[in-house]
């Protein structure tokens, strides 16, 4: 773990434990998108609590965790990209039906804007199965922001 | 202070102060869209650090900054809203001027999308002067994230 956020666990676990997390729900998670000081507090609490992560690299989110100090076996990343995006949408699914928490994080920002979750969702909610969004990065409304453009 | 956010300063300090943050420049703050855990490290550490806040509501924001435990003093917010905009904006560019710290944040989310921060945004920028923005909390990407749609 980094030094800079080895309080940062229990600062997130204070914050954002005592709400409820459903099970047999995917987690819609987004990351910092190269600041890693651009995490929620709630994020890094439900990355902590989930069962499972899914990822478009299990390398890249595997360090991201590991910055933060987050622990998780091999076996609970599992990766989720374009060239295997039907088979790995089945496990998740299949791990949300056993009541499992599954996370879902893309390489960077807010998932589900131009990466193979968009169509994990819609896999999990036509199953009947609930997908939470955890609303964070993204770096086309970060952009927008100080574009200095009025609507 | 909310007790569950006592941790999270020192949290967001540990994670964010050795960073630099220039002086004179105006930081675009994402806050959050109903969930308080859906702050940033980044975001908690500038609210702490920066001179003056420009809000769109000064209540609104005083209520925030009451549950994270940040202590600043009433002149230190600005109110920015579609009636003062222009004159709340030259108050603004006076501080940086002076090279005073000063954060912009809506009542919600990521700034500059819908309210009067892009305007503010826009005359910083005229004047030579920094905007940085801190990515965070969007309802609009929150929303697309999990619409299930694919690119």
């Amino acid at each position: 773990m980094s030094a800079f956020f080895s309080p940062s666990l229990a600062a997130a676990d204070a914050a954002a434990s005592a709400q409820h997390y459903p099970h047999g729900a995917l987690y819609v998670v987004a990351t910092p998108i190269g600041n890693l000081a651009d995490i929620t507090l709630r994020a890094l609490h439900v990355l902590q609590l989930c069962n499972a992560i899914a990822c478009e690299d299990t390398r890249h989110t595997r360090q991201l965790l590991r910055a933060y100090g987050i622990d998780k076996h091999p076996e609970q990343l599992l990766a989720l990209h374009q060239h295997n995006e039907s088979q790995a949408a089945r496990r998740v699914l299949a791990l949300l039906q056993t009541g499992q928490r599954v996370a879902y994080v893309s390489d960077a920002g807010t998932p589900g804007i131009s990466d193979p979750g968009a169509r994990l969702v819609a896999a999990v909610t036509q199953q009947g199965l609930r997908c939470i969004p955890l609303p964070g990065a993204s770096s086309v409304t970060t952009l927008v922001s100080v574009a200095g453009c009025s609507a």
